[in-house]
């Protein structure tokens, strides 16, 4: 089976999000899925997706600010600038941490570990509303015997 | 329905390039996905896929001067010398950046953003042909009803 | 066809260490796919998979070295620092280096580059046994003739 939705985020301010329970919310097929994948696609090139802890606020700032570090807005080397200092390094950080994540489904649920959530990470200052593009497949519960839903 | 094929990419200098057009160029069965999931898969260790900004040529050009600045080349900490000194640096770009890109295709089409495009990263100075593997997946589209195309 | 396969690895010291044997073996329904795609996921944030280099070790030496230094623990930006100086820079690196390969599966086979292999990057200074869900789907190859095997 397949099945693929579009999701559009409210808009999120610069800095790293959880976003799981806006996924599955999304996924109305996800209980009937026995094995199988989900795709989280973002069709941005400015703002990532990954999976991290789940858990400590002071995780996702420690993203935010490690990334502001390593890839610096006024680093003399860029040479696009044309579109704001948090453009390019918005480009960077997208390719760094990915455009998708990929998740395995088992048994209906997404079969991540205990601390692992969907980040989004907005890396421009006003990213505005960021569309996503979720794909699900896999092999079909078994259909329930009649009587025992 | 699954297609997998694979496509030689001619030499590329080093840098980061622009390579959507001959992936799809090479899928004569994209037109025939309803719904599905494109893998595109590079064999090699020293160069690298992901997705970012198909317009301007200077995000491209700011990508190879970052990496550059962020795993150097005579960083006095590189063991692994013996294959030239842009070897060890490749590696590591190419695990930073990846070795494959996941993309969801809709209505025969890849549902990429307006501005996302496939980036191959070749991070050796000459990196010769490059094989790729692609692998194309999904749910077909509906046969058309006789006499409508 | 879908296969669903739990993989608990051994620990293993921090570092990164290449774990393809391990998964294939995992893997009794490989030889029977023609064409498909297999999923390695690792359940856990202070941990990555990545694809690189299968002979130098001291490739896997110059990651670990790189990968500390350009995420250094004793940063003074961490703020995350109650689970001791090795946590932050793990969810760091397990997000620059992934959390899932995706590799695709030919001829009953994984179609890897010759050099490449499966890294686990154990990003903890004991990080003790890792959970991987390793997911392979794709189109079986045709039953063999009766009498040919």
């Amino acid at each position: 089976m397949w099945a693929q939705h579009e999701l559009i985020l409210r808009p999120y301010p610069r800095g790293f999000h959880l976003i799981t329970r806006e996924v599955v919310q999304a996924l109305p097929q996800l209980p009937e899925v026995r094995a199988g994948l989900l795709h989280v696609f973002i069709q941005h090139t400015s703002a990532s997706l990954s999976l991290n802890e789940n858990a400590s606020p002071d995780v996702r700032r420690d993203f935010e600010r490690y990334f502001n570090h390593v890839v610096p807005q006024n680093w003399p080397g860029w040479e696009h600038t044309l579109e704001g200092p948090d453009d390019m390094p918005a480009h960077i950080k997208a390719s760094l941490l990915g455009h998708s994540v990929m998740l395995p489904v088992r048994a209906g649920r997404l079969a991540l570990g205990t601390w692992q959530g969907i980040y989004l990470g907005e890396h421009r200052d006003r990213g505005g509303p960021r569309r996503l593009l979720l794909t699900l497949q896999g092999e079909p519960l078994p259909p329930a015997p009649p009587g025992t839903r």
